[in-house]
């Protein structure tokens, strides 16, 4: 794995600034993935991880920077894209010393990049990190925070839905259809709800029996299928991946029955080309990155001092936004995640260059 | 190479922060190494050098910061020990746009590293730098910079020199003594004449024939030898590695005639261990990046707007340093090298544990 781009090494990569911090007395190793500020200071979570090697620590935090900057760029922020991984087991490791050394080095990027949340921290670690930088969000309510960012994650990614829905079958609405969502954590629960009351038929599946039971008793008149392959087999409109990465493979993709796939989850596509799969088959998909952005748009508003109105509007937002991207796919004959890569890139270059022009 | 430490990989490192840097418009690619902050910002040159691959230039930034930490903290600064390398071939790509990106990444660390010249950089360089960041040094003099830092590197050198004198034959003077210079670029050949001036006998050699030609004409009295060979078989008194590194090895220890050993080179001892064997033959080394600390000192003047008297006050203080590393190791029946080490790291503990003592 390296850092740099180069014409030898396919795995390099395009980012910014990749900043490795250690303290030795903490066990502290972090890496502060930027991969551009065009559009601002770079926000994007923090997972604590123990990753195999400094390697596998070094790829994760390249991929989830990148893929930060294309999501902040595509919801409109004037943030750039940046991700950060500490390495070791958090169970094991994580200390007040440890999350402020930490702390301490996010300060020292000056602003140039704002934590949050990820896998293995939380919002009582981000008030621990906040003793040592101004520059984190996710924050508990105390604190000004934005308190569960999957509210409006759902949210978002019900309106992403409904931009699909129009595209597809005309109306902005999923009433009359069948919507299969995988995955019924935090985020899956409350679309679940969005669903319900947009009028649509729900069938739904988890792995934790938990995550059912609590479904089953909130929302009795969603169907429960034992597993997620009967679920993309059964006879849905609308398949909303809400779990793991990778939802959409070379399995998946020939099994599904719904014509439209709008989800919560990072990372739908297992590699690149699936997106042509998914094209190929006439299904519509909605990128991942554009519809699930209402959880950074929630953190983000932190920034401004949170309003959940003002932050609440924004990832409604999404709905235009992946109108636009579809519509602009069909015109440029490519799919729609291809789209969305140009828009943020468009978009990255265009406002990144505004700051040519001078202001005292 | 890896950035971190680890119990499995012996290559690791225990630098605080590595920070790699990218702007593909200008093909920039550089690392900032910072190896401690525990005395202050931390300070250290830019090397823009043509690394064979990413690993060589991570290599290379992680062994120079971890020296510069250890030169800056026997100097007595208030300075950490950082460096940066810009990996290509100044030649082709060194260009105001490559400059001014990378001083941009220099003022994104808020000053936590300052900058100056080394190896394919130089003082108008640093002048181009500083348009976009206030954390430089070695800058031109109508900008307030040190100029040429070759004349404290020199007079410190002669300094260490007097020290290891006196430890050796009572007094603090190269008065009467054999002296062989290797190296009569802009350091080595202050040196000769500080010698001169000192009442010491100079023999000398460089591969340069405009280097020796140099000194044949400002110092007529100069023997001038062949070749470094030559020079360290000779019957000398002291020996003065002024050219590369690695100038002390398994083939030219053993061959070494003088008692003494105080040059201006960079990394003189060719791998861990030669520190021992010169011992082992009775062969007094005064630790490279002591005695060469002049240079260091000069540029660090440049913080506090430069004094050239002030600067050279703190650079003859390198008398005073030499001497009591060279008490030290006796006292502890260490090589010099470790007793230096080991001044440097209690020096880095002591004085960075003192901000545990809070003030507003």
């Amino acid at each position: 794995m390296h850092v740099f781009t180069s014409a030898e090494s396919q795995d390099s990569t395009a980012h910014e600034q990749v900043v490795f911090c250690q303290d030795r007395q903490t066990g502290l190793k972090a890496i502060i993935g930027i991969y551009s500020t065009a559009l601002g200071p770079a926000l994007g979570g923090t997972r604590f991880f123990p990753y195999a090697s400094e390697e596998d620590a070094l790829r994760d935090v390249l991929d989830l920077s990148r893929g930060m900057a294309y999501k902040n760029a595509v919801a409109g922020l004037d943030l750039g894209g940046g991700k950060a991984v500490i390495w070791g087991d958090p169970e094991r490791i994580k200390t007040e010393p440890l999350l402020r050394a930490y702390g301490r080095f996010v300060q020292s990027l000056g602003g140039r990049y704002y934590t949050a949340c990820d896998v293995g921290t939380y919002v009582a670690d981000m008030d621990v990190v906040a003793r040592e930088t101004r520059y984190v969000t996710g924050r508990s309510r105390e604190h000004g925070g934005a308190g569960d960012s999957s509210i409006l994650t759902a949210w978002g990614v019900f309106q992403g839905m409904r931009a699909a829905a129009e595209h597809t079958w005309g109306a902005p609405t999923l009433a009359g259809r069948r919507v299969g969502v995988s995955g019924l954590g935090k985020v899956g629960r409350v679309l679940v709800r969005h669903l319900l009351d947009d009028g649509a038929k729900v069938v739904a599946t988890d792995v934790s029996e938990k995550a059912v039971e609590f479904v089953r008793q909130a929302y009795p008149q969603v169907d429960i299928v034992p597993d997620t392959t009967t679920l993309i087999t059964s006879d849905i409109d609308v398949y909303a991946p809400c779990a793991l990465g990778g939802a959409l493979d070379d399995d998946t993709v020939p099994a599904l029955r719904a014509k439209v796939v709008v989800g919560a989850a990072n990372n739908q596509l297992a590699h690149p080309g699936i997106e042509k799969l998914l094209a190929d088959r006439g299904v519509l998909y909605a990128p991942d990155y554009v519809v699930n952005a209402g959880g950074v748009i929630q953190v983000a508003d932190e920034i401004e001092g949170f309003n959940f109105e003002r932050a609440k509007l924004r990832a409604s937002r999404i709905y235009e936004t992946t109108r636009d991207i579809l519509r602009l796919a069909d015109a440029d004959g490519v799919p729609p995640a291809v789209a969305a890569d140009h828009l943020a890139e468009r978009r990255m270059a265009e406002v990144g260059r505004l700051r040519s022009i001078h202001l005292n």
